[in-house]
């Protein structure tokens, strides 16, 4: 799937599109102005990450999809068309860090981009309809739990919105790392039992 | 034809970048703004859908193309050209999405670029000029109608463009089920026959 | 040379960014807004046409070019450098269309690219330098002349720019007719002799 | 690596993006126009190059990678993080050049970028950790002072840009050509003892 790999490239790279300096009155405020745009270097940082962890699960889920039909091909596309919209939900976050609403908008994106990825594995992997039968079922499994990964951040984080913007992003972090480690611990036995997996 | 493939992937990923919020005179108004953005997201979904429509059809037809020459990758050419240029009419329909004027400009777009397609495939099959004899005169047929899909909806939905531009959006989306609904009735027999073909 | 491949995918695609629609008072001036966005149009078909022409050329001396080295690949991401620079010089053309100086400005871009690329060529052939030693002394005579194209049509209309700019337009169409037609002359026997050369 | 090639290809194209012909009085204004832009020219330029090298740098590493972690993968995206930031970096450096501020923002991305780069080199040549083993000593050596380049460069520069900001352009280019002479020195026996080595 090249073409799905430069749509994901070229969204992940249009994101600092969205940094602009102000125009300013003097060349001396330069500095500052080169600081206050934190809130944009951190929503690219940021959006950044997750396109791409995005993209790492589904260049890991067609290394194992072995055939295509219709509707994997349109679920693939409807998964690129969220892909591309994620600029501008990044935009949206950059221009207006503090706003409940604008973290909120954002934050269902993501949800419903990692919604698709999964109903794509779920349709690919549904009785090993378009994956290779040497698949095992714990690889299935991980890359389950993988993709399930990007949406449980962000929904489980939703409710802290309407606390603080703010501790939404610490708990976007926070949940990622706890997940991770719990994924880590799931992946032991696998590796140790399947050396070669480069899993 | 890498290239081919990267100019669409570009070209559909640059559709977002149409969408912006306005300029907002308190943070309380985001809601309600990115509320109102919908024409653009609309706009912007319909014509990821057909370019991605349109990439597919062209994917299609290039796996059984086994020789080049100039003619074709000048027409191959101007159908990127085309191609490159939904951007453009896609923000049109986005800024005036009730307008008679900015759904026929979109209209008249789609459908040209549709029969540089067609016009593309006509020359690589007319007398099997650069693909393999092997290819079937069905296979051949399908991808015919399937090209043909694009130009038709759209020319038949302009009529009621002039009803009421809103029409025509269900129009385009009315007739491609029809369509889709005939080509997979004419495409059954050929898959029967033929089980091995991906089709 | 996928990464070059990409740049110009790029380039070409971005040539239809600098196409906007200006802000409209009532939407009933839509219809004389597209038709006045001509000079518009027609600075994206020639770029279009002229960067497809180039990546042409390039796609081809690379087929043939059997080893890299450092120099090479300087004088690629210089030739790239200068295609990616092609959008910048479209958009002042499609701005001032009629202007002696807009003209002039595009036509030196366009010389400079297309000099680049006889660089690129000229180093790699040298002597057989980087090319495989089974390429026929006529196929690069071919490829140089191939090459020469867009720099001499824009060199031979840049007198008429000083009379006017439009009449500039018509001679790069004519003078690129002229040359195709007096290539296709020379190339007639090559292809006569050798049947089972694509060229 | 084709996403991260893609990547570095798109941030490349959009350096051009930055520059922009000003809104003129009358038509007459252009050529003066034109000329007064040769700062963003400059920074384009610069910038083009830079990336270029820096793709180069990343080109040759993955070319001696035979294995993948998450780790390198992680590590990879970071290295993207900064590319896709230079086109911001370098609309700074293009719209205020004579700045200490914008050149010394503009050296700290490139600096950064650079350590990044040399960081996943260095993780995947820890004890031939993610290369093949038979990448001989010397090869390593010789991509650890080519990846090193570009950082160092900015770095030494860096003091420079506080005597005067058009110094530290005139530094870049001179340590430049210093450090690839002190290179060449160094590479030479490797080419003679390995002559079959496309280094």
């Amino acid at each position: 799937m090249f073409f799905s790999d430069a749509v994901v490239a070229i969204a992940i790279t249009l994101l600092a599109l969205e940094i602009h300096l102000p125009d300013l009155r003097t060349a001396s405020d330069i500095p500052e102005a080169l600081v206050k745009l934190w809130p944009q270097y951190f929503g690219y940082a940021i959006s950044f990450l997750v396109v791409g962890s995005f993209w790492y699960g589904h260049h890991r889920m067609f290394r194992v999809v072995g055939r295509y039909d219709d509707v994997l091909l349109w679920l693939d596309l409807l998964f690129l068309l969220c892909i591309a919209f994620i600029p501008f939900a990044s935009s949206v976050l950059g221009d207006y860090p503090g706003e409940r609403s604008a973290v909120v908008f954002y934050s269902v994106v993501m949800i419903t981009t990692g919604l698709v990825e999964n109903l794509l594995w779920a349709y690919a992997t549904y009785a090993h309809r378009l994956i290779g039968s040497s698949v095992s079922e714990r690889t299935i499994r991980i890359q389950t739990l993988r993709n399930l990964m990007p949406p449980v951040v962000f929904a489980l984080a939703l409710p802290l919105t309407f606390i603080s913007p703010y501790l939404a992003f610490a708990a976007w972090l926070a949940i990622y790392v706890i997940l991770m480690l719990l994924l880590r611990v799931e992946r032991r036995p696998l590796t140790a039992s399947a050396p070669t997996d480069e899993e």
